[in-house]
């Protein structure tokens, strides 16, 4: 069990982060560090920590771990910000949704300032298109893949600390380098979030007033923070550049499809008709190997073996 | 209320819809019409109807009003078939996801036959991924729209039965061309399902792995039946044409953009990041407009006066 633990940062995440650690009595005391009086004092209120502060250099003192999650674009500042104030042997992880800039921007300022603490990189699958503490009782931890990104910088301990933490969460952690996390995750969650935004820029006002419950669920996540995205997809660019690209292609070969199958009564007609109810048939069993039908609806990692690159903790 | 109402179709939809007849008192008997024994017994042990028969001539015998509940590529079959054996005055209509197609072709019928019965044609923006009657009751009917798309050959008398049974079910009533419909529905409903699927197609089997509730939500729709959506699709296709490629190009141009966005430093990055920070700010704020952040759940269909075509009732 950890002594200190310190989150930087109450926003959902972090408050998710603290409200997981206390009821799984994963540190002895839980340190909040927020930047607003009101803020720390919900996290107090709510139980996600056992004390908090505004003064981060406070905050992080004699931590054994401290969590950065703050926005994506602000964790190489902070952690340069409090690199002086921690402990030797702290242990530094964060919550970024892109790992390579974030990981290396890390790994740089460590080793240039001789720093004497550790940094892993970690990013729990998981979360809600809400914002701010007061929704972080809705995201789910428990059970969900948290993704760590050892580089060749990373030190052996401080990695078994970062993913002990996170199994004591009830997370499946995952080993993955930080080029391959961003990749992977451009398909798995870049890709969702953008396509809600541009399903809502797809709408008229006539056709988003008669709709149900399709597509109110599938624009959920166009209710995410712009500015976090705006700084994800910059960070994430050239992966969501080709994920993005290829996607489009495959949409205007549906779009031709269509077009096709639209001269009814035409044998081109009924060609495209059998390659798009394979298409459907073909997605629809893949989608139900991993989402499988009449199970309920708690994010639900597949993490099994067979096509996992299961990489022995070190 | 009606004195007997027939549903024709007993799978997801076909149930929920007499599960709320008879939770509504909306008919004196709900009489249901299924194709297999097991169907039929599982539809009375739910409640969905009081009395139900696999003989759909009987079944239909002396209604007020007959739903066709069966998938949409065969509702004019069906409608054919019970032509002879409705009794003069019956109200006919279906709840079938295109419109167009459907209604001219019982038009058709009932004018070749001179048949003394009317019909008018409904969608009820509602429904889920599943199939089966097993699935009726996570349907909801109150306070979701049903659109009813009259033409020129609707009786006035009959338009009002049917928009009086779906107003005694709580469901919003709205009144469309039928082709319309098929516009609008095309991109609020048909778009969605399809992304669905793609979004699915768009994974790796290792991105798939690595997903949260975001990949969960956009791709449910993937767990729809694909025979019934490749009809749709057929019978929509002119205008799931049009809407595909719209979108296919907005996916394009925004693959455009990360290329920019990618080329970090320079000034046409700046400005690819400043327009995709507009364009989800945007989509954003369309989005809580329709689906207001901290709502429950339950579709709310948005049927606000100012930017609705209220048509007044005949």
């Amino acid at each position: 069990m950890l002594h200190r633990l310190c989150i930087v940062g109450l926003g959902l995440m972090g408050g998710a982060v603290g409200l997981a650690a206390r009821r799984h009595r994963a540190a002895t005391r839980v340190i909040g560090v927020g930047d607003q009086p009101e803020t720390i004092d919900k996290a107090r209120r709510m139980g996600a920590v056992d004390d908090a502060t505004l003064d981060v250099r406070e905050g992080v003192r004699d931590a054994d771990l401290v969590i950065l999650a703050v926005p994506v674009r602000l964790i190489p500042d902070v952690a340069k910000a409090i690199l002086g104030s921690l402990r030797q042997g702290t242990v530094l992880t964060d919550l970024g949704s892109t790992k390579a800039p974030v990981v290396h921007a890390i790994d740089h300022l460590i080793a240039q300032a001789k720093a004497p603490v550790h940094f892993v990189g970690s990013h729990p699958i998981t979360g809600s298109e809400k914002s701010g503490i007061e929704s972080a009782g809705e995201v789910q931890l428990e059970d969900a893949s948290c993704i760590l990104t050892p580089t060749q910088q990373t030190d052996h301990e401080a990695y078994r600390t970062v993913d002990d933490f996170w199994k004591s969460l009830q997370m499946k952690t995952q080993r993955m380098a930080p080029e391959e996390h961003d990749a992977v995750l451009a398909r798995s969650s870049h890709l969702p979030h953008l396509i809600s935004y541009a399903l809502i820029q797809a709408q008229t006002s006539r056709s988003l007033q008669f709709s149900g419950p399709g597509l109110r669920d599938l624009t959920r996540l166009a209710g995410s923070d712009v500015r976090l995205w705006t700084d994800i997809y910059t960070q994430n660019a050239n992966e969501m550049a080709k994920v993005v690209k290829e996607y489009a292609d495959s949409m205007q070969a549906l779009a031709q499809e269509f077009t096709a199958l639209a001269q009814a009564g035409t044998p081109g007609s009924e060609a495209a008709r059998e390659r798009l109810f394979r298409f459907l048939a073909d997605a629809r069993q893949r989608h139900d190997e991993r989402f499988p039908p009449g199970k309920p609806k708690a994010p639900e990692p597949d993490l099994r073996e067979k096509d996992t690159q299961v990489v022995p903790q070190q």
